[in-house]
């Protein structure tokens, strides 16, 4: 009967951190799309709103933190809770790293607005913007379902987004030799390309983390990780 | 009696997993100090030896991951104590992520080799790389001795990378215009004085949390914090 008790309390806990880690995702789902979004249309409003929702997102991790604390220090969970909660803590700090990179996408609008377009690049930002939304999505479906296939689908993914990044920093060398006058706008362009790819990184760590959860081990290492695809040096004949 | 073994047992497990967070720190500030040297003097054979050494400051945060767990699933370490382990296992994350960037620095040594020199920039991304292992180094020697004005020292200071990193931003723009053959090597320069400035930021917030651990609350959030630096647009008329 105590037994009992104390098992529901906890589970009440755990659900609460969830429910809030479900929160601080959708609000980072929506920063990446407005982000993006900002930037392609020179939209200095919407730019500033995900500037101002970063606040948010920031305060619920450290809430997450606290209830973490909390609840570790209140029901001494064992093994497969502690690791669930561990995991949580986790995951709230890559959403945090999410949504700073989104905001810092933002700030580039105004930055971008007072220079010379650049062809060709918008339409790919957008779509890498929009896919690794989606991987986010589902990674947080997958830690609510504990889904250990859907999140490897999710790692998987993030070759496709590491292949547009890497597509996009060739066209931007191109545009830069082509004529200097658009050196400045492709290194802002690039920066945000970067950051779309980063975030696309995070994301896959974060279904590692989802992996973890679900089955108790972390997937295989045979992802192509990380910082790999800019090594090009490109004809350097202008 | 009892309660007396108890608690040394777990200052014990404390004082393990500290100790492999200075063991990883120590690797990480050798992968710094080597990673810009390896790429300032070209030298692949120190650029690899960097890039294999990432694997084991990998491999000690898992460790530090699951020592954290078993301390907390064994000792069950309320209020203070399980700040100080939630924190360790955020030093180890952030740990991990500047030694991330240490590698990815040292695996650009081989493409800067093939492109042709940037008179200039050596000598600045030495000093910020310099720089950034005090700093480390620093925070490390706060987190021991719960040094909380040590730790505030070192957040001060990410300013001056910041401001070394504008400079560099500045100068790349500047040789890129003059002439197209160094937009290539100018690009990948720019990313690894990108990195050393987020290696600042991440030591930066690690010093927070060494705040954190020593007086029980952040510090306050006066610092100008992270991307904010590479907003100019500069003189576009090449």
């Amino acid at each position: 009967m105590n037994e009992q008790h104390i098992v529901s309390a906890y589970d009440r806990d755990l659900e609460a951190i969830q429910a809030m880690i479900i929160k601080m995702g959708g609000l980072v789902e929506a920063a990446i799309l407005d982000g993006t979004k900002s930037l392609v249309s020179r939209d200095l409003e919407l730019a500033e709103k995900v500037r101002a929702g970063d606040k948010v997102i920031d305060d619920l991790e450290e809430k997450i933190n606290e209830e973490a604390a909390r609840t570790i220090a209140l029901r001494a969970p064992m093994s497969k809770d502690l690791r669930i909660i561990l995991s949580v803590l986790k995951l709230a700090g890559s959403l945090e790293r999410v949504g700073d990179y989104a905001k810092n996408i933002a700030k580039r609008t105004s930055v971008l607005a007072e220079l010379r377009p650049i062809t060709g690049s918008d339409a790919t930002l957008k779509r890498m913007g929009r896919d690794v939304q989606a991987m986010l999505k589902d990674t947080l479906d997958a830690f609510v379902a504990r889904d250990a296939e859907l999140a490897e689908d999710v790692i998987n993914r993030d070759q496709d987004i590491d292949q547009m990044y890497n597509a996009l920093f060739r066209e931007f060398l191109t545009h830069m030799m082509e004529d200097p006058r658009n050196i400045t706008a492709c290194m802002h362009l690039h920066f945000i390309a970067k950051n779309i790819e980063r975030m696309g990184d995070l994301v896959t760590n974060m279904a590692e983390q989802v992996v973890y959860v679900a089955t108790g081990s972390m997937p295989e290492e045979n992802r192509p990780k990380g910082d790999k695809t800019s090594y090009v040096t490109h004809d350097e004949g202008a």
